[in-house]
């Protein structure tokens, strides 16, 4: 099965607490649920107005209240807007 | 009977909570009640702003709170906007 | 007497409960008073964003709430945006 | 003494609840004190992107809650913006 | 001293209640505070959007509660939008 | 040190009570904290939309409220978008 | 790792209350914890409508409120809109 995320949607996949570690970044304590690492794995098309800068395989930061959540096969999506993701971790 | 939306509507169809295993879709317990799979019925004809990317017979994911809905012969459809639709699930 | 329409408006008789079940269409209980079928009785001219898509005799599917009701030798208008019409019904 | 309303303003008399009969107009119980016949009595010159379509001796319905009002030798005048005029009545 | 306004502002002069009585402009008694008369003594140089229509020395009806009030010499004067003024007395 | 100002804002000083005096402005007491007379010690580049009027020295009114306030060798300073300037003083 | 902020957003370094004494400034006691000195440590790529001002290494001035707050190596960096930025310290 595919989710292909309209306009300038993207789906994101949410990152375990232990693989942040992995990329070195800790979340302050008092912020411990807004911020999130995640991995894009679906991108709109865009819209006349919005071009997608993202790409499949991204590692991005978001708000954890961004976007609506899915479940499949008990990984959990996030379906949001390119512009509720924050920036882009290399 | 015919339900034709306007501007940048879509009418469409909810499926079922057993239609959506069929998808290998669950939804997360928090939300039982937010996003639901639905199938597009019906499509308007887009406005100066907005051209349709959805057509008839696409499954998607919109939330259950965005649209109205209306009953017809014991099936439940809701009319929103095309904006209100997250994705669309192959 | 005649009720013209401005900009972007339209003016729609509501339709008895019982034609509601002449079009097939029964709202559900939860929405009883939310969704209704009315009939458009006059377009205004539009603006120059909006163009008017509805035309005199159309039966189309509302929200009760929106619009500003006026009532005319015992029958009930509202006057409300071609924008707050949902569909059409055919 | 003149009111010249300023922009996509105009300036509207209100009609005497009396007047409404002759009007044939009954406006429902629960909304008896919202929509209101009124005359326009003078039109703002429009802005760049409003085009004044209202003129002087138009019937109109607005709401009484639009607009404010200015009493002139014991007449109620309201000074409103021509969008909140939601038809006229001939 | 003077008072530039900027942009699409105006500085105007609040004219006292004996004053209004001069122009046969009466205010009902409910909205007393409401609407004044005033004076405009000096106006901005528009906008992009916006062409001021307003000149000094027209009297104008106005809100008392838009703009900021400011008193020089005794006399309280208040800086608005031109939008915020609802038209001229003539 | 040097603050620059970025897109529409500006850098004012706030002016002394006592300076006020020395302008003849006087705000009226029920206001007391609301419009102060400052000098415009630095200005923005402008954006796009928005072209600046104001220039080093000139003084200004504004509310007291607007813009984030930064504090200097014991000097007081505001950051505020232009627009929230209200008129310039001479 | 390396965060490149997307769109119009920008990535700051929160600096350390002593290091504002190097810069001199100071904030007022009742707004301590507002306005704070960054450096700015990433740019996006700006977006249709915004051009980006800013440039790494510049010293600026943003509300501490602005912006999602990540923790990297015991460095406390926010992402923020450019238009969050007040000024730049020079």
């Amino acid at each position: 099965m595919n989710i292909k995320p309209l306009a300038d949607r993207v789906v994101i996949k949410m990152i375990e607490q232990e693989c942040k570690n992995e990329f070195g970044l800790f979340l302050p304590d008092s912020a411990k649920e807004k911020p999130q690492v995640a991995e894009v794995v679906a991108v709109g098309p865009g819209t006349k107005d919005i071009k997608m800068e993202l790409k499949v395989g991204d590692k991005v930061i978001c708000s954890k209240y961004a976007g609506t959540e899915v479940k499949l096969d008990d990984v959990t999506y996030s379906i949001m807007k390119q512009n509720d993701v924050l920036a882009i971790v290399e």
